[in-house]
């Protein structure tokens, strides 16, 4: 018999012990060995719950519990899950989390000791919900250097663009729908900020190129801007409007990431991946370009992931899963996002607006003007050219004294 | 130093051996050990590849050389591959490849000799190119019963219906121009009449269920008899055609399997899969729908596969990667097609036609009628409702006493 523990009886926890209970014989036929979830640790009881007598509240009942070779921590946070996670691996136990918080803070140090201790980390559910990522991206893809990910890796976000695009509901008419809805939280800040997109985008990028990056070197920004005149005109130039997080490497060895709404073109696959759904373009030197697309976060899709990684954890529990990166002085190798270049969408306002162009042009460039029906004339929306980031931020300063930037949105590809 | 032979120096043995030794480096790295290629073996002579000193003609050289640890079977077809796969994994040498035809023909018994023998046989490159579907399949989405797996699977029948539905070139137009492009073969009938495609879902449904599925028992059919009137026909009823490969689970045990095109809706994402592209949609119990999509075929994109299965055997030397089905009784396991139900895209033409649609509709039940602009008038196109295919089968045999069948299309979905 094979025992695991699961931490946290949260939508995560108790959709991954309804989904290992569900497919459990088949499950130990794939291991060639019976396997059971021995204990649920949680704050609460729950005694309607058909497995009521799984549930303990002491951490250290799973801890000292020799048959616990494989733990879930599914419970979040970076308090008590990090202190957990650093015990059972010191222990020797695996661990497997949908904890990006956690992996973004600590997983270079938690990857250290999972290996000290020959024991396996694995995170498969921290990005894209039920899509598989990190093994695919570490393990097939491995012959290749990885020039570039992109992804929609936040469902909130992406959910509530789509409703700005698809319906016409502004901003704060979709956030309400999302909530209402359960796809975002009371407090949505971590989503419609770009947070979490944030966490999963340098986990991703820790895992491409071996070294931690930190969501504090990533430059990251939100949706909460965003009008339905900026869709509009998006849309009338070719393009919706996406939060994409992107990491790439450099020429001289150091990393970009960024996470930032963006305007990509409609024929881009990106562009037709609507609601909460989430997908990822990983860019390798043979492969060329491949897509993963799924459902990005809920109860069975997140917990798919869990159990898979459970699966593999006690496949190998002789030998650890090599997944991983080093820790790394994120000042040397993640470059600051104003030594990038990107073309930018830019909405303005002036009085006399329509003067301006010959001055806009000066500033940025040759100009792709786009129109709206009904377009004020004291608004003017363009598409610069590429350029450097810290020279569009400088322009767009420059501008500001003469008009408000209503809208600044980069664009895609 | 981990040696590894490559067998076959053609289009894919030469893009393996380039991408290995062009990333040789960070893949020592990742292995913390240095790695090399020691032996191409091929019939011919390359004095002029800058590995020309490790080519050689005599197979016993790598069989006989314990320092070969893996070996990369990209030399096609089932007769020497089949031989010499089956002698290195009796030597306990893992094996890796991109060959779907061995791989379908005879998987079962060359995975039992690589368990017998504690190596691995491994073969993400058979599907999807460079695509990762096979790992995926089996490690990630392992908690999961697999109800369904759809895909557009052969890029050179992709890029012909792409062709004929974007730029209204003929069936044999758009062959030729594979042809002449390089995507599709002087003699193409495994392509077009959907063979490469039936052998790659063979391949994903025996991953998925346990059990080898052969070619023998799939139903298939190809494109060769799709006009562009039909790629008319179904646009106006908001559907593009696709050369679709799909395997599910019935609720006895048994599989179904077929191979055929398909009236996809302009919505699904796989309707968006243009030119050479592939994409698979997999459906679990607890993830729903994931779909991988990417370059199907071409050197670089399937030696990324081949590469990624050569790393993760190199890694894994100790202990065989766990991926595999066992033998069965097709008659038993695979449902004959006629079993199954679908709804069809139906053509016909008849002098009389318009008197005979009360007629159709006691035959079939209630049509959809689709129109195209000049549709002549002995000419009907038609969307029956979902039946049996044996039903449907026999009502277009009666039917073909008063009409001529041009088209039949089954509806995907």
């Amino acid at each position: 018999m094979q025992n695991v523990a699961v931490i946290g009886y949260g939508v995560v926890g108790s959709g991954t012990v309804e989904l290992f209970m569900k497919n459990r014989e088949s499950i130990s036929k794939k291991l060639g060995k019976d396997c059971d979830i021995k204990y649920i640790l949680d704050l609460r009881d729950f005694p309607h719950s058909p497995f009521a007598d799984r549930i303990i509240h002491d951490f250290d009942t799973i801890l000292n519990d020799d048959e616990i070779e494989v733990v879930a921590e599914v419970v979040g946070g970076t308090t008590f899950a990090y202190d957990y996670t650093k015990r059972l691996l010191e222990k020797g136990k695996s661990v497997v989390t949908s904890n990006k918080a956690l992996v973004a803070a600590k997983g270079a140090e938690l990857l250290k000791i999972a290996q000290e201790h020959n024991c396996s980390y694995l995170f498969e559910a921290s990005v894209g919900g039920g899509i598989p990522i990190i093994r695919p991206l570490c393990k097939c893809l491995a012959g290749n250097e990885i020039i570039k990910i992109s992804g929609i890796l936040n469902g909130t976000t992406n959910f509530i663009l789509s409703k700005m695009i698809k319906d016409q509901l502004t901003f704060s008419d979709a956030l309400k729908m999302a909530q209402t809805l359960g796809y975002a939280e009371a407090d949505p800040t971590a989503d419609i900020e770009g947070e979490d997109a944030c966490r999963k985008i340098c986990i991703l990028g820790s895992l491409a190129y071996g070294k931690h990056i930190y969501p504090e070197y990533v430059h990251c920004s939100g949706i909460t801007h965003i009008t339905l005149d900026d869709i509009e005109y998006a849309s009338n130039a070719g393009y919706v409007v996406k939060l994409i997080g992107s990491v790439a490497k450099l020429e001289d060895g150091r990393v970009s990431a960024i996470v930032c709404p963006r305007l990509v073109a409609k024929n881009n696959m990106l562009a037709n991946v609507e609601d909460v759904y989430n997908a990822i373009t990983v860019t390798g030197d043979g492969v060329g370009d491949v897509l993963f697309y799924g459902q990005g976060a809920g109860k069975l899709p997140t917990a798919s992931a869990v159990v898979g990684d459970i699966i593999d954890c006690l496949r190998h529990k002789e030998r650890p899963v090599a997944i991983g990166w080093e820790d790394c002085d994120n000042e040397k190798f993640v470059v600051n996002y104003k030594e990038t270049s990107t073309a930018a969408y830019v909405r303005i306002k002036a009085d006399d607006a329509e003067n301006m162009k010959s001055a806009l042009s000066e500033m940025f460039g040759k100009l792709m003007y786009i129109e709206r029906s009904g377009r004020p004339e004291n608004e003017l929306a363009f598409i610069t050219p590429v350029m450097k980031e810290a020279d569009l931020a400088s322009n767009l300063t420059i501008l500001s004294h003469s008009a408000e930037i209503a809208c600044k949105i980069r664009i895609y590809g």
